[in-house]
């Protein structure tokens, strides 16, 4: 991995990830549970747990990198637009630095949907079990 | 909410969190899954997905505030000691910032095992839905 290396991958919010995260994390605020509740506030609809998109970056991090050695030092991510039941969204990461006296990389990343509005991005830093 | 308003809740990263993580996400690197490859990495055993962490986060902002009328904006979480499986972990978070005039609150928070270690800390923007 060189600074420079550039990956992708495609996510969907489906009702099984958005259920599931539910069942396991039980955050139903009506933010993501109550459509009445969303639009009244200005939204199209349920908004998606924010991290939902940290869950599919541990899948990003853990099996989509060409090498298994990793462990996440550090992740900030913004929340830019809302995302919503069965959104397609394309991942995009590039490595922005690379620090290898430390073993240490840098990612920069980000999530767009559909209508490629940018709706989270952010900065992720792992390091490589030695 | 004030600044200097403090928060607790406990967490514990039970079987049913950890392997209902995998099911949704599909993190299955050999850190989260394969004890003997952990080992081989100085780790006690299976290292527990650090973004599991991020999903009790999302439980704090959206239940365990005195208003639901919030939205996380941003999120930045740094990882300093590893979380394994069945640990319980004592979650604390501070409003460290208000700026009223875009109803955007800032908190600091901090998980710690029962080593009293720090396992993870950061940051949290939220704002109110108006």
């Amino acid at each position: 991995m060189i600074e420079g290396d550039k990956f992708n991958h495609s996510f969907t919010v489906s009702q099984n990830v958005y259920s599931g995260f539910i069942d396991v994390f039980n955050d139903r605020n009506p933010l993501h549970t109550d459509s009445n509740w969303a639009t009244a506030n200005g939204f199209k609809g349920k908004v998606m747990h924010g991290n939902i998109l940290n869950g599919f970056i541990s899948f990003f991090v853990g099996e989509c990198l060409p090498v298994k050695n990793v462990i996440i030092y550090t992740q900030h991510i913004r929340f830019s637009q809302p995302v919503y039941l069965d959104d397609a969204l394309d991942f995009s990461a590039e490595i922005t630095g690379v620090f290898e006296s430390v073993n240490t990389y840098e990612f920069k990343f980000t999530f767009r949907n559909k209508e490629e509005k940018r709706v989270a991005y952010g900065t992720i830093q792992i390091g490589l079990l030695t």
